[in-house]
């Protein structure tokens, strides 16, 4: 039980994760901070958060747990309004996508007390942003990973397992680079994915017809691409190394069915799909609660 | 109301076309055939189809209404097979992704009957195959194109609309060009990255290890990843030309934004991300029911 979480950035991250405490009973209060006034008030309004505290600093004043769930590129700025109230027992956590420039950031910034900083990324999130569609039940049932560095306080990591196993979350451990080499696989290449999906449809003559005719798999496979742009940007561009690493890996492979295509060869062009439907078929995303 | 349906392939859409017409109260005597046996006695089982056909030409005998729903490279074999028995009171639709060379199968081998088809292509589907699949409510608030040609004959043209929209479906009716050139963009081009992501991802050391850690954004973007290979050859393989160009302008896309990228430029990342992700968010699937 925590006496007091310093929310900093009311958003859908930040918010679902105040609202998920509070519905496991795990806090008595939420101190919130987000850099947009009228964000804040919304949270406060929604009994996201309780207070509103007028800075990152104060929202942290009095906290036993921070959280900073802020784009990835806003994270260094924050550790630097809070550093100097950041004690011992408090416990530290981010919520960002990829993890190699947040612990920089940390180590930077927070120096001798990087320690209480447990750096960690749930994975969940919604195409739709922002408080109001911030959610108790985001995390619950999804996979949370914790990337702790070798001055982490394992004491602060036990904290961090236990708060985010309380939410009903399955929590993994792993270093920052096998991370975000993962994640720019399987998430970061995605969202690239459909981004540029998007805007070659869109940036044709006839696209917005073309649009008015997509159906459900159009629907399912563009959602992710409906994502906070500036979030992803910050994403994308802090793991672009690994990132245009699996562009390349994919542009070869898309390079193999285009060949198969250009020389008329259905067999070798069924083989190529057979391979990807089987792999997706026998695929289960790993969570603990049921799939819809 | 039609006396009896002539069902040439017992798949996923043939099943669910039927069961629809079942329920609806528009058919009074379903005779089956697949190319499988086991096919056709499952869904006899399953009360997909009331009469087994021993022939694709044996199932079309007696029928006023023909759904030829078999993957696009059988077509004309399926047409060669049943054209001694088209008559000229018969309405014949397939259910193909792809529609310009169906139609040109169907102006080969029915020749001067070629009136009687009505290409048509249901905007509908699951990644899940095969008869244990069909489901009546399938085609229920989905679009559904048309696209006739110079010769079809306007009566079986409305028929064909009065059929789906029956079946709660919003009917639509293009060129069969403008139709292929459309669906490349907007449906072939999705699988055809989808399948390139996953051979991408599998294909690489790490790639089951990655897998696991794959989450609901990742199972969005691959759903239709999983579909039918032997149906997707055909559908990429009938369309490639428009698909290719699509890919084409698909690749330009991406390349802008590994520009961004290589050039650590977030504002230009940026601006890439919020045209897409204001198209994506501003689009609404054309259909008639509530969206899930």
């Amino acid at each position: 039980m925590f006496e007091q979480l310093g929310l900093i950035g009311c958003g859908l991250m930040g918010g679902s994760f105040a609202l998920a405490l509070k519905k496991a009973g795990l806090v008595k209060r939420v101190v919130g901070y987000s850099k947009s006034p009228s964000t804040t008030e919304r949270a406060r309004q929604m009994g996201v958060i309780d207070v509103e505290a007028p800075s990152a600093l104060l929202a942290v004043s009095g906290a036993d747990l921070v959280l900073v769930a802020v784009p990835v590129s806003a994270t260094e700025a924050t550790f630097k309004a809070i550093r100097h109230l950041v004690g011992k027992d408090v416990l530290i956590m981010d919520v960002g996508s990829t993890k190699r420039e947040v612990i920089d950031a940390a180590r930077r910034v927070l120096r001798d007390q990087v320690g209480v900083f447990v750096p960690a990324h749930p994975i969940a999130g919604k195409e739709l942003a922002g408080v109001d569609h911030a959610d108790p039940d985001l995390y619950s049932g999804r996979q949370v990973i914790l990337t702790p560095i070798e001055r982490t306080e394992p004491i602060q990591l036990e904290k961090a397992h236990r708060v985010w196993t309380a939410l009903g979350c399955h929590v993994k451990q792993m270093t920052p680079e096998a991370h975000d080499a993962a994640y720019a696989a399987v998430s970061h290449l995605p969202h690239l994915i459909a981004f540029a999906m998007m805007n070659a449809v869109t940036g044709q003559q006839q696209g917005a017809e073309f649009l008015t005719l997509a159906g459900p798999g159009f629907r399912d496979f563009t959602r992710i691409a409906a994502s906070d742009p500036a979030v992803w940007r910050d994403i994308l561009m802090s793991n672009r190394e690994e990132l245009l690493a699996q562009s390349k890996q994919f542009q070869r492979s898309l390079h193999a069915f285009e060949t198969a295509l250009n020389a008329g060869n259905p067999d070798a062009l069924e083989a190529l799909i057979d391979r990807a439907s089987e792999a997706r078929a026998n695929w289960r995303m790993s969570a603990i609660k049921p799939q819809g």
